[in-house]
């Protein structure tokens, strides 16, 4: 288990707008046939599932833009792999959380 | 207007745990005294603002591990920083929503 | 052909040094079967080659640190994949040399 | 003493091509008053020196591309800070090479 945070950016499209890359690559995470959970942010999309699953589906999430016509693509990946405990997005915000009252 | 997304890690703390880590930086977010908006994720928090705001927040949310005792952090950023419209959190996640009912 | 950067950084060693993971990194590098060039820099490794291949070499790099004993491990891509012309890291800056004379 | 990793990439600028604007930065890094040292890479620039010399001058580096016209720029950074000892490009290069020797 682990947890991934993506960001996609197309390249020399010729409009700085790429709200319509993000919402493709939402629909492509919508149908991966691996068991992966996902939330979008502002700024990345974070998938967690097992490893290779992730990575899987990231390889398939950075073609979106080039299906689109995109001629360059920079895909920026943060892994976090930890192998002591499970570490859910909700473990890990609970974690936050719990600490946060304690300061 | 920007958004920044920010993740800090520490290194050689002797725990792979961050969770009171992230939480002290979550405190110095609430204590900021810029005017910026910032919401935390699994991953990273995201900071939204004046750049220059933004960046003097990011400058003291580095040193927040050294006060407890750290001796090296790594810490991340990305700046998305648009100029042609205003890219708040909540337009940036309403175009891709808009965006994915025409897809 | 593309160009991935990749910094691997292990979490909770006890020690802020990473200098002998950066190193097995670098061996498992030398060792791969997949054709890959690779430049190690300051702060992160740059590998270059078919797109499948630099993922699958990636794959095992962030296994590295585990297998030294590492219980968390934080490793981050960025995939630069250009599908107009070919980008080696050498026509990359070969043409930043060629921009800046003219600039 | 820090290192900062800085990669700035132009958003919607009609061609995938970005040579012009690194070239730009470098001349800006070139004529920058701190006391910093820089090191170009195919992905990436280094830069090494004072963390706040560091940041001021990413910051000019972040408004290039919008000199030159783009009206969205994401800009990446990580810092490596280190303050147990000091932690130059050229000790991190020899650490890793003298670890390497030992494997």
């Amino acid at each position: 288990m682990a947890i991934v945070q993506v960001t996609i950016v197309p390249l020399g499209t010729g409009t700085p707008s790429v709200g319509e890359y993000v919402a493709a690559i939402q629909r492509t995470l919508e149908e991966a046939p691996e068991k992966v959970r996902y939330q979008l942010t502002p700024m990345s999309t974070i998938v967690e599932g097992d490893l290779d699953d992730l990575l899987a589906v990231v390889r398939r999430l950075h073609e979106v833009p080039f299906k689109r016509g995109a001629l360059r693509v920079s895909t920026s990946i943060t892994i976090d792999d930890r192998r002591d405990k499970v570490g859910t997005m909700e473990q890990k915000m609970a974690s936050v959380a719990e600490n946060r009252k304690r300061l």
